[in-house]
This record gives C-alpha cells, structure tokens and sequence, in this order.
C-alpha cells in the first residue's frame, strides 16, 4: 500500500472523503500524515478524530506561499514519513521549487471548475457571472503554474438559473469527494501514461 | 412567427438541423433566407433542395472578415428579408461594427467548446492536447470580443483516451445541433432577462 499526505487548511472537506474511502477501502492508500498550515484548521481535528497523524508546520510570515526555508520543512517532514503522493486539499498556499522538485509528478490538486476555466480564487463567483450553464471540478498535477498540471479526472455539474455560489459550490464539492478518490486511485496504481499533457488510463 | 437568417460558409451541417427542426415545428422560426460567403458552400445547396431562399454575397478581398461596404450589403440583405435573428453556422469571418450595430443582441454563434475553455479555431485539437475530461458546445449572443458573449446554452460530452480530434468533433457536433434550435427558441420566445453576463430563463 502507498503512502499519501495530504495538505490542508480549512475545513477539510475533501480530506474527511479521503479519510472515510480509506476507511471503506475505496481508496487504496495509507494516510501517513496530515499537515496544516493553520494550527486551528478543523482538517487537523478530523484526523485525530479518525487516529490518524496530525501536524501544524510552521508556514513562516507569507500569506500566500512558503519561504524557501519552510517549504523545505514540510520536504523533510513529508520524506520522513516516506510519502509516495502529497494531496492539496484546500491548502491555500502556491507550491513553489522546493516542493515541486522533491516530490516531481506526485502532487495533486483539486479545483471547483472545469479547468482550463476559471483558474484562481472565487471560482464559483467568477462561473456565475462568466454565465456557464456547466461547471464541475478538476483533480489535476500540481505544476509551476496555478491550475495548470495535466488533468487526471473531471466532473461535471449543471449550473442553475438561481444558484448562487454557495449552491453552485456545494453540488461541485460533492462531486469533489468523488473524484479526487478516482485520481488517487488511478495515480497510484500506476496504471496510465503521460502524452504531451494527457493523462491516458492503461488499465 | 419570427424570421431568422442563417450565415454559413462550409458544409451547412449546422443549417441542416435548423431547416429540419423548423420542418418538424421544433424550432419555431421562419427560416428567411441562408447567406454564404462562399459560392460553393454545400449549405446554399442545401438550403435550396429544401425548397427556402439562398444567397451568395460577396465578401470582399479580405479572408477573415468583411470590409465594411462587404458587411454593409450583408446587413442591408436581412434587413430587406425582415430578420429578427442572425444565426451563425460555421461563418467563417469576424463580425464587426456594421452587423454588431444593425443587429445588437440580435446575433448568435455556436462553438465547439466549453466557452471560456478553447475559445477561436482547432478547438477539439487545442482540447485534447491539454488534456479535458469532458468538452462541450457552447450558443453564445456575438460581441466585438470573439466567442466571448453571453451564454445561453451549452451541452457536455466525455473526452475518451482513444479521441481523435474527427472522433471529438462528431460528438460535439450530435449536441450542437440540439443546442442550438434550443438556444434559438429562448431568444426568440422572449422568455429570458439578462443580469450581467447571466441569461435567465423566465418562461
């Protein structure tokens, strides 16, 4: 069985799917850590609650990424626990070097849209007033650029005439519990290959 | 009964769903006439073997786009036929200033893609090379930026490994061809407000 982490810091939604697919053996994976950025992040309560590892590293005085030295941090921590696949789960920090390299084609990420719309923050908002009848989710390789990794899975949703982006967001957030299992998955069985950006299932 | 216009320059596939919808009396809309820019386009012949009025204008030097004495003539042929909709179907020139303005938000394209996602030309190519799940089709109102107005309808289809961009294509195109008779009958219902960039249906 391979190892993941995932990294959140909010409330962990996605992350207390992972743990409960883990639990009904869906997902084929051990959760060896979870890690936050945010001492008080509920994902950190959730894990404990399940018994499984739990840890705050110290994100260091930027808002929206890591410097290098507390990015390196989080290496040592994830190589310790000898992680094969990191999961950003609502981690609302940009990856930058130090992470990218030592853990090359295995980080993924998750994002409330049909990428390669609306990318970015306030996606649910920014669907609504673009005036899709469609979004969905993208579990995706986290890369240099934001929300742009080859794609592994999507799904779609219908947007309605009266949503608004707290409805929007939570018929694409269940979609999310769905497909990020699928993703992971797929990634650690190995059973895919990579063309150019896509991501073709061998199995 | 409302009139529309069809503009189209190649094959007329699009054109033919519309004629056979308003001969079944799903499309509620009096076909007026179909205008190519192209003399051979296998839409004009269509459009005769189905017994409604089609014309060859001449679109000037330029391969893109018209000049405005070329989009002048345009405009003048629908108004003379009392159009009430323009629908492009595979037209294969910019529209500018003299249709915008003669007919404003009186002016629909379809377009092989989730709009935002792929917007302008090789659509299923530019799809499948950055690796999308599902793709769609998207009828849009035309505004000066190119496949950038308001959307009023899209449908989905599933990106399969073994798609090619003609495989991609054919399905897209299944649902254009439903889309786009359906888009044409909200608008020229009436039954629908804009707020923004979002087009509600109210009927």
């Amino acid at each position: 069985m391979k190892n993941i982490a995932v990294l959140a810091s909010g409330r962990g939604s996605n992350l207390e799917a992972i743990i409960k697919n883990i639990e009904k053996g869906t997902l084929q994976a051990n959760l060896a850590c979870v890690i936050s950025d945010n001492k008080d992040a509920r994902a950190l309560q959730i894990t404990r609650d399940h018994g499984f590892k739990a840890l705050y590293l110290d994100p260091g005085p930027k808002k929206t990424w890591l410097l290098p030295e507390f990015e390196e941090n989080y290496v040592k921590t994830l190589q310790e626990h000898n992680v094969d696949l990191v999961c950003l789960a609502g981690f609302m920090r940009i990856i930058k070097k130090p992470l990218l390299e030592a853990f090359k084609g295995r980080i993924l990420n998750i994002h409330p849209a049909l990428l390669p719309s609306f990318p970015g923050l306030e996606v649910q908002k920014k669907a609504l007033e673009y005036g899709v009848r469609f979004s969905g989710c993208t579990v995706h390789f986290v890369t240099e650029d934001v929300d742009a990794g080859p794609i592994i899975t999507q799904a779609v949703v219908p947007v309605l005439d009266d949503d608004t982006p707290d409805t929007l967001a939570a018929r694409i957030l269940k979609e999310e519990h769905r497909i990020y299992t699928e993703a992971i998955n797929i990634i650690l069985s190995g059973k895919y290959k990579i063309e150019g950006r896509r991501i073709i299932r061998t199995g």
